[in-house]
């Protein structure tokens, strides 16, 4: 049992409750009771509970990255301020074709522990390497949906949606037992994946239960292709073909005419929106009011170290609040209030998990995350949560729990041994 | 004596320098020695130093805030996401009016504390209660330029032209022992700032030798007010009048025509560019391209932390190079080297100092940061300037020397009393 208390709670249920000195009872792996810290006393045995004084503190749900490719951060700082095309094809490309499974393990750990210190609980990941993926998210403790990547451009065998496909039974049966993984299948993007390939993916998908995850409308290149092509945008093709529908995740969505917006509604498509990455690579500015008018569900996430330069989704909720009112000259849109939704319960909504984690409630998985708020970037506090999309950032963070278990407390991570990992990774990343 | 070994040192100097394993020695208040620590130790006697290792540490030139008003923190999350005539009048001028020089104090003490916290070592302020901002600059050891207030537009007594102009004869001189601390002029804005009101403030500064610094073309609706009054957009009007010259900084300068870049160039005018500020207001998005083509000497800034709402450089940084990536869909513009060189030797180029500050070389006065690079998210280090730009924040510094004097080390801070100030603010402004 783990008893925070005397705490500001930004609750995010139904009503965005924010508890003043609140507290949190924990048994297991769920909220057991939360509501103010004399209330929750008055009812319930602590006797036996770690006690988390939260003076002075915030506690929120744990921020739910809903894209992110952990092991490059591997790549972080390699390539930067260069064109889109320069980019892809001298840097990335080459540099990712000498990645081994080691490599993909000891990156899945550094972009892991980066979350755990940043505040991020749960997160989609999409690369090679399934198995060393998981391997490393299970070690770190994390909430994951791991994306098996299928590809048909020039790519590792294993990427290729004959191998990519059959193998994933046998994926599912051998991490059965981790409660907290799940796996998707993920279709690369329109230029690099056939409609065919998109098609057999969804297929899969629909058999094993499993989401489909995949980059979409990301570039005005990939617009140009699939017009060219297949005589349609990307949203609408794949849509209309069934691929998108609610068990589907879009990452980016860039450019969405009116049409596809509708079909992205109606259809309940997910979307993930990584504001930071689409500016630093300038590929687009996705059209977000028009989306939030026809309903759309669309969560927060910082694609990845790559192309962002980090994976602080403190600093992702500021960026996409101040993209959005720039881009339309309007302050009052994507208000706090909306941008920490996408950063939480919708994020939760986007893994259809909107019953497990997203907020605090009774009889939810205790995903938390407690803040320091006795510093000065962050007082006084007329309003806690624009305190928490305007000024924070993950170094805020001082505790990260995951499923009841402590990750991180007082900015000492206990679920592995930091500075042994960053030690390998200095000696074999130079 | 400090002595600094073992670093990655960012110079700043003339060639961008990154010495690999470098020292630096402060004597006083100066940079002594600089460069490879064998070498360093080869020529010097650092017996009686205090020893700093730098071992995977990023050592650089303390940041430069060239616009912002301290005490503004005490507004911090107080008004979001509105409109900005609703934000000014309904909220902001309000709760100014009400504000006292020991409100100034407390609130200028809360900024200091986090410019010290987040490596800002010299910074130009712009607030009423002169002397509660010295103050209050002075207990923290930072170095400041503070502009004394001018305004027409209702306004406390001691603002207006007659009173303010005539005091700064008297602010000099009780100041005048206080080493870190500049004064300047600062009239308002062109809507609440007759031309005859900055004609007068530019007498006073040319007779005192004081930069003047205003906010010009901030937003859309100056522009209008400035034609229509006076027959031209506010930097010509400003420029052709002689008000605005070498001797001058433009605070946002968001709308500036083709002329006017011209004439800001060839007059040397100096800019600070507050992209976080004029993205959350939504005022408008500065000709970056257009002005550095012009060869304008550019400055980073926060403004204040009621509208952007922290006052981490480094945040900064980041928002200024990607704003101008997605605005111009170029991600090759606003690289790191060059935002990097807005916060630093660039802002001390729109203070005057470039002789003194805005670099690591000897003989400058040492103004100092150290980052610990030791961290998920500063890890690996294929480009030291790109971590500083895109992956860093505040929290990263853990030292912060100014004038050769050590006010934060290790993240505690050793001028002041954080805890007490901090417990102040809480009970104050609840």
């Amino acid at each position: 049992m783990i008893f925070i208390n005397n705490a500001t709670i930004i609750t995010q249920d139904k009503n965005r409750r924010i508890i003043d000195n609140g507290a949190i009872l924990i048994k297991e792996n769920k909220i057991n009771d939360i509501d103010k810290t004399k209330d929750v006393i008055k009812r319930q045995n602590i006797r036996n509970a770690k006690i988390i004084n939260g003076e002075n503190k915030v506690v929120m749900p744990g921020l739910i990255n809903t894209h992110t490719h952990l092991a490059m951060s591997l790549l972080r700082g390699f390539a930067d301020d260069m064109p889109l095309e320069k980019w892809w094809f001298e840097k990335i490309f080459p540099f990712e074709a000498k990645l081994t499974a080691e490599d993909i393990y000891w990156g899945t750990l550094l972009g892991g522990l980066e979350m755990i210190k940043s505040g991020t609980t749960a997160f989609f990941d999409f690369y090679f390497f399934t198995d060393a993926i998981a391997r490393a998210t299970k070690e770190l403790g994390l909430r994951a949906n791991i994306g098996v990547p299928v590809i048909d451009a020039k790519t590792p065998e294993f990427a290729t949606p004959r191998h990519a496909l059959a193998a994933i039974p046998q994926i599912i049966k051998r991490h059965r037992n981790e409660p907290l993984i799940d796996f998707s299948i993920a279709p690369h993007m329109i230029q690099t994946t056939s409609l065919e390939t998109y098609k057999k993916c969804k297929k899969t998908a629909n058999k094993y239960n499993l989401i489909l995850q995949t980059h979409l409308a990301e570039t005005k290149g990939e617009i140009k292709y699939s017009i060219k092509k297949y005589g349609k945008p990307p949203a609408e093709l794949l849509v209309r073909n069934k691929v998108l529908d609610k068990n589907s995740i879009a990452a980016h969505a860039c450019y969405l005419n009116s049409k596809e917006i509708k079909l992205i509604s109606e259809n309940r498509v997910k979307i993930a929106h990584c504001p930071t990455s689409n500016m630093k690579l300038a590929s687009g500015i996705k059209p977000l009011k028009e989306l939030l008018a026809a309903n759309a569900t669309i969560g927060l996430a910082t694609d990845s170290a790559c192309s962002n330069n980090n994976l602080d989704m403190f600093e992702e909720m500021k960026f996409a609040a101040l993209l959005h009112k720039i881009n339309r000259q309007d302050p009052a849109i994507a208000n706090a209030q909306l941008i920490l939704d996408m950063a939480t319960i919708n994020g939760a909504k986007v893994a259809g998990k909107e019953k497990e984690i997203g907020s605090l409630e009774k009889g939810k998985k205790a995903d938390i995350i407690i803040l320091d708020f006795n510093q000065p970037h962050l007082l006084p506090t007329h309003n806690f949560v624009s305190h928490l999309v305007y000024s924070a950032n993950g170094a805020d963070v001082i505790t990260t729990i995951v499923n009841g278990k402590i990750l991180m407390e007082e900015r000492k991570v206990l679920i592995a041994d930091e500075m042994a990992i960053l030690n390998v990774i200095r000696r074999k990343y130079p």
